[in-house]
């Protein structure tokens, strides 16, 4: 996977050099080159302004059943259900997922820490596993070998035979928006009996075998953070095959008040979730120019790998096969030989006002999961090291991204 | 406190008459007659579409700052900490006050159910109190009796000796934006070394012996839905007048990441609780209309209670002694006597597009409570029975209310 190639020789100055070079040759000269800001070239002001002018910001409104269905549209996914963020929604896929307090839920060490909280909101324990070098997302063969380690089936349920609690779900993240491996690891769910959950909070717009991630899952969840491919300011989403379990989320996104024309009834401890209408508002317009920005974050990959292709010290990532990216996030992977550069690149960069950042510190190096079990965790630890993502807005380098003074937001 | 008079003698029909037609009195014509609405005469427009101009709509961005500020200016509590909902602000106000699993927290069973959840959020358990008839917040009296019954400190932690468990915050509650009994209430927290936290989501604006709610609990939350004095669609704060426990706050409420130019590390289990930008900017607007908003509530207040003076059946529960409330809602309070025909009255109301609604039912009656340990709950069991919450928004019954041409949201 990684080419192979000389190890170091120059001043890391002059081995730098053409890094800079090809990142100015796709940014052009604005500076700062935001990691990812939004792009408002739709109608989010006219239904922003038609949410104030109706006086219906809150969590019940037309733009939020309009959101979710533009959702199902587009992914084709039955059921959507918005709500007010990426953590959130992963939330209430492992809530869904029957984790409750004492299982144990399966996730890549590789990953934002949301994925692991969500986890830990349920009172349940993060079962760290490692990731391929291929997709960064959880590695189906490693996953399937260390199951049969340690794993085993009673009836209906798996449990981790080393520590005797239930391997209750697998919450797979496609990092930067691409696809994990999903054939392969839904069928590793299916033979243990453990809830898949997607966690599509990076990809939407990405496709897996022709279809869009979040298939897969029991449950998958999304986000419209500010630094998403489209942006609601904060939001999410859940998604799902199974009406049941969406109208089980909408329950439990909104207190689990039942309906009544008057009385405050509610049936079990529920949250408070659901993304208001004023938000969805800004979401509406921003999905309508989803596949516009898909094509336009696909073509900037393009011109990353282009401007790259002759850099020695590393290479651009590109989507696994089989798979369309959406290309969240460019990643630019070190060789090896020169992974040691990572910090001295990052400076370098930002001091150019390049936002440049490292992939995630990884989940078991953090102190509250760092005595979660775990596998051998190589191919993360390696790959980690190597990773730096690049900007990658939908108007990164274009004319008019050069055209809007303005400082950077969601670096 | 309630007036007496005769038992009801005439047909429900020519019993209810009188209580509606004070209600037109009061609202005019327009129907439907919201319950509360948003009310959006200030710079909105000007403040969310300046967020969109910028690409700013997240969770980083001046207007969060701005708000905050605006927050300690109003409430002259000396800190902020913008979230994504009241709901959100009450658990980590729980959180920060040393909550945690195993806990008994107590709290007034007459509360929105919020209240009970953001408990069991941090793996505690809501122990139930009654409520004053005078504030319907909880009973400082009848709370220091029952705690002389069943508390017991050691060293300084306070425990419920029933159930061994430490008793460790109490959660009051301004219900309906009425303050509680707050000298006497921090007076048995601090007698029994059990946390104050204030439940200020409906009150803001309102004030207790001269000063803002929120002055006495060691954290208060506030809410900014869209159904509160004034709405950032969904939002929340957080208010303390501790510093430390403010940047507790705000660390807890944005995934606990350290602060760095790029690196992800996050120290703690946390959550994704900060406020979007523009959800913020739409709250600076609406604060700067809040002493407008108060006064005219309080016009609504006395317009309502002069209605309804020479009402049989019922009366308008006005704000304590030494205290200015907010009226978030403003309650009929019915005659014992007539509280059999509640329901038939908000039946009538309904139908008329008059949108009231009755109090919450009460947590000791939901199944999820219903077990959790509380003491006799005579007063709020009788008070619920008796109250209906009416139409109060800022402008209702105004001429600008009657010449806005929509659907009623938040009702």
């Amino acid at each position: 996977m990684l080419h192979g190639g000389s190890v170091p020789h120059l001043t890391p100055e002059a081995t730098l050099a053409p890094v800079l070079s090809a990142l100015e040759s796709v940014l052009g000269s604005a500076r700062p080159a935001a990691l990812h800001q939004p792009h408002f070239a739709g109608r989010e002001w006219a239904y922003v302004k038609d949410c104030l002018d109706t006086g219906w910001v809150s969590s019940v409104g037309a733009y939020v059943t309009r959101l979710e269905s533009a959702l199902q549209d587009y992914t084709g996914i039955a059921q959507a259900v918005a709500v007010v963020n990426g953590t959130a929604a992963l939330h209430v896929c492992c809530l869904l997922a029957g984790v409750t307090a004492g299982d144990e839920v399966l996730l890549p060490t590789l990953t934002f820490v949301a994925t692991a909280n969500a986890v830990s909101y349920c009172g349940a324990i993060p079962h760290l596993v490692d990731v391929s070098p291929v997709t960064l997302g959880v590695d189906a063969a490693k996953l399937s070998a260390y199951l049969a380690e340690i794993a085993e089936l009673r009836g209906d349920t798996c449990y981790n035979r080393r520590s005797g609690r239930p391997l209750r779900a697998l919450i797979v993240m496609h990092a930067f928006g691409h696809p994990a491996e999903l054939d392969a690891l839904a069928e590793v769910c299916k033979r243990y009996r453990i809830a898949l959950i997607e966690d599509a909070a990076e990809a939407l717009g990405s496709l897996y075998h022709g279809r869009h991630v979040g298939h897969w899952g029991l449950l998958s969840a999304v986000s419209f953070n500010g630094n998403k491919i489209v942006t609601t300011g904060g939001g999410g989403a859940v998604l799902t095959n199974d009406a049941a379990l969406a109208q089980r989320a909408r329950h439990l996104t909104t207190t689990a008040k039942q309906a009544h024309p008057w009385a405050f009834i509610h049936d079990q401890v529920a949250y408070n979730y659901r993304l208001p209408n004023l938000n969805a508002a800004l979401g509406c317009a921003q999905l309508e120019q989803l596949p516009d920005f898909v094509s336009r974050k696909r073509e900037l990959a393009q011109r990353y790998r282009q401007a790259f292709s002759h850099v020695e010290l590393g290479r651009i990532l590109m989507e696994p096969q089989d798979t369309r990216s959406n290309y969240w996030l460019n990643l630019l992977q070190l060789h090896p030989a020169y992974d040691l550069l990572r910090d001295t690149l990052l400076e370098a960069c930002q001091a150019r006002g390049i936002l440049v950042r490292p992939a995630w510190e990884l989940m078991h190096r953090l102190p509250m999961y760092r005595d979660c079990p775990r596998m051998d965790m190589t191919t993360a630890e390696h790959v980690e090291r190597q990773l730096i993502c690049l900007p990658s807005s939908v108007d990164a380098g274009s004319v008019d991204a050069d055209s809007i003074d303005r400082a950077s937001p969601h670096a």
